[in-house]
């Protein structure tokens, strides 16, 4: 049976999906935006085509397909391909970038910023997110998330689950995998970060994808803690 | 003459001397760990040397002597270099170590906290430091500094006054260079930002290298902002 290392001491978050209600944020922010620029859409299956073009929009730089690129340039680039595919207008450059940078306001779930809170008392708490550092620390202004650090795939230019990005935290750090855990609503993501060594935290988050979620509903791992909650998980690791 | 742009984003700390006492720090704690490791010397002229070869060091980086070598692994080649040069013993890998992360440990200036919390909430603010990021972030944890994010050199493996550094952060939050301030004590890495387009801010320190301080006892540039303490500069950005 996992149990939380006697000598944690860093832990490092996954945001979107786990930290933040991105879908929730988008559906809610999504419409007014759409009024102001005269674009009309069903928002709500805009937000999920959207999140969908996310892991093929990373692969092409895992795959080496395209050079280093953050993920606003990205997600801006998945926004545009969306409008043409239904046909809808570009609300030009200035625009364009405005309907990228709700992604910069997601929202938290309501137990994160105190379940984080609990835990930076203990440990240091820092993103390991594929967003890129500008997003994370915007978001983190708006929300009140008291994040020490914003670790990045920028940082390393490695999109998790490559190898790179978790083991460049531990370097960064000075320590062993094992003193690094990662926090995850995403079995996949800890299933990597395990491969690299480093402890595991998996947070339910049953409405990440809406009412008919079907993945991510269970941890599917041998995982160090798991949490109802991110207060929930706070208390597993004695904060 | 020069004021604070009304479109500022972000406010990047210098942190030795300018956020932290670094030599009051040192020269404090220096002798409890010469006790421990049975090692006798003077210890103020020790953490004066040893931060006179920070610059030396780090030159041999930035002149490509030397692949990216981290602030910590300098610290301690150079206090190795120290003990030769005093003929005093060396207390082991470990206790090079643990004299090493004294400056994990610096402690901030009585202003530096509550300034730096004013303009948190009006400002983005983060490390520019020369420190790498495992000791900007236990630094800060030590000391309550309540950054949003730890940029470092280690962040784009350039020193400053490396032009990489300054435009590193600009670049990486997609602003323009006027839109981020460097706020320092140091005449001279205010001038390297200037160069870059950055805004401006200096912090008298003249404490900083003790009762003797001949540099750095004035403005000697055209900068956006002057204070007299962090607080004092918080108060002239608005914050």
């Amino acid at each position: 049976m996992s149990k939380v290392p006697a000598n944690l001491k860093v832990c490092i978050f996954d945001v979107f999906g786990t930290v933040v209600d991105w879908r929730g944020s988008l559906i809610a922010d999504l419409p007014a935006l759409g009024r102001k620029y005269g674009i009309e859409t069903d928002w709500t299956s805009f937000a999920d085509d959207w999140r969908g073009l996310y892991q093929p929009q990373m692969g092409r730089v895992r795959k080496g397909e395209l050079p280093w690129t953050r993920i606003d340039d990205l997600h801006k680039e998945a926004f545009e391909m969306l409008l043409q595919k239904r046909g809808l207008k570009h609300p030009g450059e200035e625009g364009a970038w405005e309907f990228t940078h709700l992604w910069h306001k997601l929202r938290p779930w309501p137990d994160s910023v105190e379940g984080i809170g609990m835990m930076k008392k203990k440990y240091v708490v820092a993103t390991l997110s594929n967003g890129n550092v500008a997003l994370l620390i915007n978001m983190a202004k708006n929300g009140g998330i008291p994040w020490d650090h914003c670790f990045s795939g920028e940082t390393f230019h490695h999109y998790k689950p490559d190898p790179e990005a978790y083991l460049g935290v531990v370097d960064s750090m000075y320590l062993k995998p094992e003193q690094v855990m990662l926090v995850a609503a995403h079995n996949n993501d800890l299933a990597a970060a395990q491969k690299c060594g480093l402890s595991t935290g998996f947070v339910l988050r049953p409405g990440e994808h809406g009412p008919g979620q079907t993945r991510d509903l269970k941890a599917e791992g041998d995982w160090n803690a798991v949490g109802t909650s991110m207060i929930d998980l706070a208390k597993k690791l004695g904060c």
